[in-house]
């Protein structure tokens, strides 16, 4: 028998848990040892700020596996309130400090798998290690804030950072009735997608009582005074009183050991190649605290996802039992609820897109999220990025109240399999009234975009108005929706053209100037861009419509 | 200037519709003309039984389009209550009867589209004809069941045919306080799927008061007595009193006029080829009329779906304006909600794979719709099919009471992209807590079919035990779910070992025997099979568990 095979996993969570379990289940035989930092393993850490908001009644439910569990289910020695100090490669062993005692030992491993997840990010600004001010990042953490609330009493709750941890705390502080004010560096909430679709959170979040401040550079958070705990200070606004602080500004690979250890890490995280092994072989790293190829970009880059981290872990199991499966990479697909909107993204928003050259057009469509006829329907937005002219997609957006969720997976799996635009036209989707249309809100998309690669229609965005790129008075804006709407407020200088007139009408287009012609949100204007351009008319339709406008908040429109 | 192109239209609904206005989008010039044989153009059709149920307020709201907005929005001339009774190829002319006056004329055309749809089958049976039997297709067949229904007081409503329109109608003409009976020839509703599928939607209608006459012939529909219109008869069953008696077995594409004009007409419908032309070039056909490439069995086949349908009227009018975009077949994704459950399918059921002799493997898994710890969670059933050893998708059923649509659509997009069932291990989708898990649902399916691909795991399914294929008796059956759950209800001669208690317990097996390991969904049953096989024992797991025994009603179950 050969001697047995040593497994040590640094990191009982996501990756590591997945890592330990599937490697128990591919080899009865190996000695696994998982050491996690914190007093629990394998819990469900994207739950904690449901926790807080009592959506989830009680942290005991967050808890999948427990030590006991482990030991009786897989055979597997999981060890909590341990860390990882330092690793002696040479000696294949790793150096190990019980936090409750501060005793340090060494582990033996033939294979060591390192699952460190990632820190919450503390900038440093002044105020920021008061008492009142915590990540939400563990369960430690929540029970930390929980008691914060009740002892103290909360009424007002800043959290400075509008991303995926910052909106579920706002919106889960909102529900146990505290006053919240989101602090957000960037001009909108949500970072990760293009203003349009983030100032559309903004006003959710603004609808359901929440404050924002954008453009936010946070400075100071000062001390407590009689009514509050503390005051919260940007550059250049009024301070915002709060008495409990949720930092949410970002997170940070954990690689400070690895880099000690004289393992590769690049500017995101630890290196890994396709089988998740680091520079050094026989140590493997997996999560939060790894850069992995992002298929769009081709580059390294983090991905701190849940997903990818269990699917990680899996893999490294593999490749310990003598199984070479790859890592395909990352799209980064990600969603959130905040209130009663869904939001979510796969791939690059066009912002990152410009930050990065990619270039790329895309397509807006604001279609029902079911059978506009059937009860319940209600707008979905898609906005979707693609190489011109392969059409190959590189991102996808989309916010709504309904059917979001779904509209992101299927064009998750269209990326992952390396669909163009025209390819979402001939998407067959199961349609029935309470679930989708006949021509779903994907395929609207295609059908928009593919005419775009094809060159049946040239479309204007309103961000290139904001941008300077291009400027309103250069087109002759002709408005094809009913009078009624146009009434109600419409583009400057836009002269209305229902669309039922526009054949009769289309000798009053001015020679030689280009048109703009748009509707609420593109399908009207397409078939009056095709009237127009038929009859010789410099044309170009207005990208998702006068919906853009209003939810970018893009353009002067002049009110009636 | 040529001469204006003339284009005749026959069907004013899903895909004729399409046709006509993205060919006015294409072409300015080209005559359009539309001739449609009921009252209204451009309806949705798919809105019908929900507008029979109340659900849509009022058919008006079906009507997509009007005559009149199709003349001012698309210079398109639609005629309604006008069929087509021939066409003379030869001289390019087709014969048309107006309804209302019964005369006769010949239209020419250049370009002639057929969208004629699919005719409700009416089974050679007494009574199919009696005046309180209908179809449910049409808005004027709508109107006389609803009219019967207030005219006569209707309290007992029959529905011959459990497929799509008859469980749309049982449930709507419940929601009007009918009582309901499908009369359904197979052994259970929605026989798209497979029975143990089928068989949730039969206990989801039961459960809502809809009584199901299951493998029921219906012979015969008798004459009226003082206490309702009519009784129904089935081969070997009591008759069941019905008021009202709804026609769905089925359609059958109209296909006489093409075949009297000679074009070449399949078994399911018109011939067409990639453009969607039939075989005079001059002649195109699209919808539930016609037979396109299913895309699994490789044969030509009827999709009578509004999707497909509408896509192909798009081609059609882009190869009339010189495009050529191909028609890229079906896999028949459809969906369908019954009650409280959403059932779908994508490709085909593993029952019709062995039919057509498709050598297969499948996998049932049953993990919540989002992460089990969020409030709300409730199981999603997805059977997935797949060819071994390639791994190539040939189907997927899904079922449950939340998150189907979005995983058949999803399954959908995997299998249009020719993705092997190990690519669904790898799928990357968007996950936050109210929408998904980690590890998706489709992760989920993936696994457990990577591991059947790479040989981690023997299953075994309930059904080969129904069929005789295989017999309880030859396996010891060891059911690994904890006494209480096991208390409850268990496998006949199953001996009962936690998995917890496995381990030590190995050597209890007997030797020589094939072992049957099971749990409750095929979780834990899969680690303990990984602990058996390591062992040396000759296992199986059984494919979905105890769970999918239940669906099923399979196997003998000894209560305790």
């Amino acid at each position: 028998m050969s001697p047995q095979k040593q497994v040590l996993i640094i990191g009982g969570v996501a990756g590591g848990m997945s890592c330990a379990t599937r490697l128990r289940r591919l080899d009865e035989t190996a000695k696994i040892t998982v050491i996690e930092r914190g007093p629990y393993v394998s819990y469900a850490n994207c739950g904690i700020p449901y926790a807080l908001g009592g959506v989830v009644d009680g942290e005991g439910k967050l808890h999948v596996q427990t030590v006991d569990k482990m030991k009786r289910w897989f055979n597997i020695d999981a060890r909590t309130n341990m860390e990882l100090t330092s690793i002696q490669r040479a000696e294949r062993k790793a150096k190990i400090r019980d936090r409750s005692t501060g005793l340090e030992f060494f582990v033996p491993y033939d294979k060591l798998v390192l699952a460190l997840g990632a820190e919450a990010f503390v900038p440093p600004i002044q105020g920021a290690d008061a008492e009142h001010v915590f990540p939400l990042q563990t369960i430690p953490n929540l029970q930390e804030i929980q008691a914060t609330i009740a002892e103290k009493g909360c009424r007002r709750a800043a959290v400075i950072g509008g991303g995926f941890i910052g909106l579920e705390a706002a919106e889960n502080l909102s529900r146990l009735g505290l006053e919240v004010t989101i602090f957000e560096f960037d001009q909108h909430v949500f970072p990760l997608v293009d203003p349009e679709i983030g100032q559309v959170v903004d006003a959710e979040l603004r609808k359901n009582g929440v404050n924002l401040r954008l453009n936010a550079r946070v400075t100071k958070i000062g001390g407590p005074s009689e009514s509050h705990s503390g005051l919260v200070f940007a550059q250049g606004q009024d301070p915002v009183p709060a008495d409990l602080v949720i930092m949410a500004v970002g997170i940070r690979a954990r690689t400070a050991i690895a880099k000690e250890a004289g393992l590769a890490v690049g500017k995101a995280g630890v290196s890994v190649n396709e089988f998740m092994q680091t520079s050094d072989p026989d140590i493997y790293a997996v999560g939060d605290m790894v850069e992995t190829l992002n298929l769009v970009t081709g580059a390294p880059m983090q991905t701190a996802l849940a997903g990818p981290a269990n699917r990680q872990g899996r893999l490294v199991a593999d490749h310990i039992s003598g199984k070479e499966v790859k890592y395909r990479g990352n799209l980064g697909a990600s969603v959130c609820q905040v209130f009663g909107k869904t939001v979510g993204i796969v791939g690059l928003s066009t912002r990152n897109l410009d930050r990065l050259g990619i270039k790329h057009e895309y397509v807006t469509v604001h279609p029902p999220h079911h059978a506009g006829w059937y009860p319940g329907a209600s707008p979905v937005t898609i906005k979707v990025a693609f190489e011109v002219p392969s059409g190959k997609l590189l991102g996808a957006q989309v916010i709504g109240n309904e059917g979001v969720d779904k509209r992101i997976d299927v064009l998750a799996t269209a990326m992952r399999a390396g669909m163009t635009i025209e390819d979402l036209e001939h998407l067959e989707l199961a349609y029935a009234p309470p679930y989708g249309a006949a021509k779903d809100a994907i395929n609207m998309a295609g059908f928009v975009g593919g005419n775009v690669v094809r060159g049946d229609v040239k479309l204007v965005h309103t961000v290139d108005f904001v941008r300077g790129a291009r400027k309103l008075e250069d087109f002759q804006v002709i408005d094809v929706r009913g009078p009624e709407e146009y009434g109600k407020g419409h583009l400057k200088g836009a002269k209305n053209i229902p669309l039922v007139s526009l054949r009769e009408r289309v000798g009053e287009m001015e020679k030689g100037v280009p048109t703009l012609v748009h509707c609420k949100s593109g399908y009207r204007s397409y078939v009056g861009y095709r009237i127009l351009a038929q009859n010789g008319v410099d044309v170009y339709n207005l990208d998702g419509g006068f919906k853009s406008v209003l939810d970018g908040g893009y353009i002067t429109i002049q009110e009636s």
